[in-house]
């Protein structure tokens, strides 16, 4: 679904942590009274803390989750219909929400983004982003019908062989990883999960973030 | 580190998301006014709207990173010293903080709780917690040394041969569901990343949650 979640934001939150908080709480969620940074007795890191009703507001890192739906030797992916990186590559994936499984999570995403049914096999890989607080978590999926379609979210949606996977117009760095990683392993014929932070120090140049 | 965030609420999100949202957020982190739950356009799910700033308030399951710390055939766990499940055993877990890796968080709240060592060496599973909207990230990791000793959530800290396992007496269904898969792992001579909802139905009787 459309979710406005920011999704490669510029700012740095692991660099803030010893000392000042992602000013993204300045009111308590819980009686709306402006909130103060402390670190609670206990802990070590600062928080938004209430000192109205004491609600220590935490804030954590959040799950993309998402899959590569393969049919025979190609796989299915989608040109982005929104921001950030409209018009450029991705498989599906998308914010979990309250309540999911990360299989259900990535199946419901490739639904909405590509129309498409999937039964997910393997976990393909799990990937922290901590410049962005995002852990991506990928599945290795069957596509069960060639019945898809671009959803609201996506301009095309192509089944792409791995010699025609477009490596300079991908979304982002962890879809650039994450693709490159699974073309190694169907090389190689192996089936692994990865896990990994991106980007690495190898990121191709050509991305922004 | 200390972190009240709960662990197993009675709380049951998944419930909730189609009529009415989990009632943690009632004012607005940006400008304190008091939100409305509407469907934003282009969604499908009711989210807390600020109809002030018009901020929407995303909620998302959070990441519990941990390990199974690994010296010769036996594994290094932990006895609560905290709530929930106080007394009751785990391997090192605890919530991912923003700015981390998966391992990252993993290894901290290794040596938070275990004052342990450790180098993580592959992922062990995925464990997704719809009910409590929970996604536990656990590795296999080696134990670098014996210098382990309980942080202050723990009461005692041991290394306990794998026919040596408190089962009656673990913390959660998913550290239950976890080492079982190990050990089965073990016994095995396997090594693989598994991927699960917990609690599954063959849970023991023994969890209230």
């Amino acid at each position: 679904m459309k979710n406005t979640q920011s999704s490669y934001s510029s700012t740095c939150p692991s660099k803030s942590r010893s000392t000042t908080l992602p000013n993204s709480i300045k009111y308590c969620a819980q009686c709306g009274t402006l909130v103060e940074e402390k670190i609670p007795s206990g802990e070590t890191l600062l928080r938004a803390v209430c000192p109205s009703c004491q609600t220590i507001h935490y804030e954590n890192p959040k799950i993309v989750a998402g899959c590569i739906p393969e049919w025979e030797d190609k796989i299915l992916l989608c040109r982005r219909a929104i921001e950030p990186r409209i018009g450029l590559w991705t498989f599906p994936a998308g914010f979990m929400e309250l309540g999911e499984s990360t299989e259900e999570a990535a199946a419901r995403e490739t639904l909405e983004e590509a129309h498409a049914d999937i039964i997910i096999h393997t976990l393909f890989g799990i990937f922290s982003l901590p410049h962005v607080s995002q852990v991506y978590v990928v599945y290795r999926a069957q596509l069960q019908n060639l019945n898809f379609k671009p959803g609201p979210e996506s301009l095309e949606v192509e089944l792409v062989s791995l010699t025609d996977i477009p490596w300079e117009h991908l979304a982002f760095p962890v879809i650039h990883e994450s693709l490159a990683r699974y073309v190694k392993d169907i090389q190689a014929a192996t089936s692994q999960s990865h896990s990994a932070v991106v980007p690495t120090k190898q990121h191709p140049s050509f991305y922004s973030s």
